[in-house]
């Protein structure tokens, strides 16, 4: 930790400054620049107080130098978390993990029948929807709890494990029990009381980057879950909100290289979500996978135009075939296969 | 609703756009341009399913013309919404509505001194946090249950109404019995399940704009509250993220003028969270009421160097005093007073 | 300057980081903490080659604790700079200073009624383009040469000095001796060739922000052209790009408080450009004011409805005049007048 | 075009609207929506006062249905452009396109043994700056005309074409000359002025995207370049700027995907300035490789330590080497060659 102290401070305001940092079990260096003078830690600055530091009259700035993550930290765990799924896949190894399923589970034949494609065409988990975040409240709100006995019916006729996204913390007893992979959308990225709750649980959290969060935000909340005892985090980038609206975010493919640096958690990629539009899947999904993605989340529609959310970003069954076949030697390309 | 088709659409994918369009109540106007045809509804589009709509293969794009939100919105209620607040202030009429209190309950001490000096200075409420939303696991995470407990006891000793943020839906029944204005933070803005919860209240809720959330989001929010039976929903501006570091969040006042606009709903202003620096909250305040903000939240702590959360961001009662005198020529300049 | 190491760095790549520093004339501080070792520099950082050291293999990071710019530092010219405008009025000093005038130049009739409006109501200067930057290459692109000299003969009907974008450096002589204030516009801010010449000239330079420009971006801008010679820059502060499509920018007036602190230059705000909407202006020009701005660049245009550039953003004289009125009390709040 | 009348228009307001639009050329279609009335333009609206008919009292918005731009519009020209280049290679076609070298020319030496090595790795131009657009006036402004003359040796030993950015109009005649393919960087891409004259060459132009320019932006920023009689342009993807800071951009690589969608004209990547991290180029490379660029961008220099300019995200040759190896299955997986 630096403290940069204010161009015309007083000594009293500089040994105020060294005695909050020193309270902090840190010894002090004090480095006078003709301009600046800083103070810097020596010593774990975990224990000092950055916020009563940073209000005290003389101090302009303080500046972190280290990542404030300590679970989800590569320095700490330096080996790639590899978390087993159901069925007896694998998130974080060698071998690609590729979920896929439709954005929300609309009828038994609709999930079994996608669930069997996407399976035979490769996929290790089936991805559905039943509690659905919208933004309006008189959009389709998802099938909720019959929405998941359904996928658990296409996981009894399939073998692939089931991930689905909770919204409620009432419905912890339900996903616990019927739930594969939990997944916490882009939304609740910050509802810390519910990435608490994913800490007490034993099941596999996919944690979705929220919209506007920094790359050391999303390790935050990924270290919410980790430091309340669950180490089984699967991290998922599925685009930023920027200023260009011809796609629905914007694919931020170089946090995944930024994320498997900072930290050993498996990281997936959502293409379907972060363009929004289908047609762009296939080689937005390419390119992460060259970019050094562990998978990836793609949406699959038995029949995108009538589906009740997001069809406009759905592929069909075929078309995600197509792109399993294509993916293959992309993968190979960077030593991994699918 | 627009449907604007492709370029090289078949008389059989126009066919199926109007088919969507009129199984949605809709007569369907058509219009050839030069480049582009495009389809109008002639009357009410709520019932048609855009999102079909939009998968349809010779559709280009659906663009709506009118506004998704509907209790919220001005067009159909006209008048400001003014709501009272125990202790018989209002917000949203023409007196100014100011909340103030530290960020955090720290002490029995803390809270009452602070409460008196707002009170006395012109406050309408006591905000304080209980349960406090921190980017970091290892971050002071309020005093729960006990800083309810403190801002009851500021409450009886100064008669102020207490908002406070709720974190969790476990935490409804200790809201709803002791809290006065429920705040819903900026990160769970789109927490749905939340939402709803809020809509089966009967206590005001104070929803604070998401980070980057857009105005028309942020009124779709509000309009979860609404459809859900509480018609007690302030808004709150602190702030959206930008690329701009300089400040904690980027203040967008020109969202004030837009909701008041679109909305009956009261707006206030919190400028210690949008810019993050205590040093710029009495001029940003300043031009939020110039903006035609219905009031401001301000965290004001007895002794910010010491404050646990936000400390640099807060002013001091003496300084919170000085704003209240400094306001009150601004609030005439726009009709109003404090 | 403080450099932070790598994790693992060897002896010789520390040594090796002091070197490059030394070279540039500081002694250097070593602060080892628990995880982190950090080189402070104690001295003037300005001759220290920031880039190589950033590429040395053992360094992390190098951070500045510094503002980069100089001439435009409040540091080094505590008091604010004031301009002398000819006609008498100057910018920057306890009156405010509003530029008004439309979009662009269209008649002489247009712009001498609007000129002599305007100066009634009392602005200060008549802003006109003659030249103007557009998206489209199939939009109007001003009337050019003609329009300097119909800006001029408004300037000799009513007194009122002139103010106009340069889109090449080719006009430099033709706005040197007509024009008497030169703005270099948004999508100019860093054309940096553009700002040496306004360097090396003697009128004041109106410096508009950057869409997507921080703060220090746009300062080092202002340093260009100080740096090269001319002391007379005035900043505009126009909005920012975003993800809130409602507006055509964002009005970041906080940055209006943070270049007051940082630099002495005088600094106006542009809220017709930043909301793109005539009926916002009046609110967020009172906003501004309050928060603390030296003046206003307002579009007024004779006839909204019938403009060439820019209309629905446009105000009327009538409009204009009201707008003057209701500023005073509001210039009052903060010590100022109009 | 569509127009969008307010709720309680007059039907005067809707004539003159429709006034407005029959004047520009087309037959108007009136859609009375339940809450909405809305005009739809048959035949071609590109003689329509778009500003003006926004400006009308009764206009509540004007939407645009068909892109503004022509000349760098698919629709009008379906066919890939492919550019030559001297030397024999081509920009566009099959084979990927990569341009690789230093950011800035420092000496004969330098730039004689960079071209030559990214000659034999297989790049099929020399990129380095000659005049350098820096933040700070105080940093290394690059070599200058001199630097054009050490590009040309280099040209001459290796017959590799030479990539330089123009920053000044007064150099126009110097880059006619001596460069072959003329950058026109980001923070020019709406220097309108450098693009008119850059129409009127006839050498190729490298139009990278400003670093908050919309896709839209982009396309009429090299339709400027187009309509004033230059076909010959290559667009680059750069980055653009969001929240994120670990990247010094964020590459945006389904732009790539929609610009090949919109446009005609060949699209490059260039890694290097959107991470600003050398460690990241190769498989941000790879990715957009896989995504669909046409072409490259890559940073190399020598001694990245020593490099006077973005040594940090700077490989070395031999880097270099390996990256242009590992395209090579990626390039397949596409159905291309390097």
């Amino acid at each position: 930790m630096i403290v940069v102290m204010k161009q015309n401070f007083t000594p009293e305001q500089m040994a105020a400054a060294v005695r909050v940092m020193e309270e902090g079990g840190v010894k002090v260096m004090v480095s006078k620049g003709s301009e600046t003078t800083i103070l810097g830690a020596e010593g774990s600055a975990a224990g000092i107080d950055r916020n009563r530091l940073s209000s005290l009259p003389g101090v302009e700035r303080v500046m972190r130098v280290s990542e404030p993550f300590k679970m989800a930290n590569r320095k700490y765990h330096p080996d790639d978390t590899v978390l087993s799924l159901p069925g007896g896949r694998e998130v974080g190894g060698s071998r690609l993990a590729v979920f896929a399923g439709p954005c929300s589970v609309e009828s038994r034949e609709q999930i079994v029948s996608v669930a069997s494609q996407v399976r035979q065409a490769g996929a290790c988990a089936l991805r559905g929807g039943a509690f659905k975040p919208r933004t309006s409240p008189y959009s389709f709100q998802g099938m909720g709890t019959g929405g998941i006995r359904l996928l658990e019916e296409a996981r009894a006729e399939t073998g692939l494990p089931i991930v689905s996204e909770i919204m409620s913390t009432e419905d912890l007893d339900l996903f616990e029990e019927h739930v594969d992979i939990i997944q916490v959308g882009a939304r609740n990225m910050q509802n810390f009381d519910l990435l608490k709750h994913m800490g007490r649980i034993t099941k596999p959290v996919l944690l979705k980057r929220g919209m506007s969060s920094t790359i050391e935000e999303w390790l935050m909340s990924a270290e919410y879950i980790l430091a309340a005892g669950n180490p089984r985090v699967i991290l998922c980038e599925r685009g930023i909100r920027t200023f260009e609206t011809y796609t629905r975010n914007t694919l931020d493919l170089s946090a995944v290289l930024a994320v498997k640096r900072l930290s050993h958690l498996p990281v997936l990629v959502d293409p379907s979500h972060a363009c929004g539009q289908a047609w762009m899947v296939e080689r937005m999904a390419m390119a992460a996978v060259a970019a050094g993605a562990d998978g990836l989340i793609i949406e699959v529609h038995n029949d995108p135009e009538n589906a009740l959310c997001d069809g406009p970003q759905s592929i069909t069954p075929e078309a995600f075939q197509v792109l399993m076949r294509k993916l293959e030697p992309v993968a190979a390309c960077v030593g991994r296969r699918i």
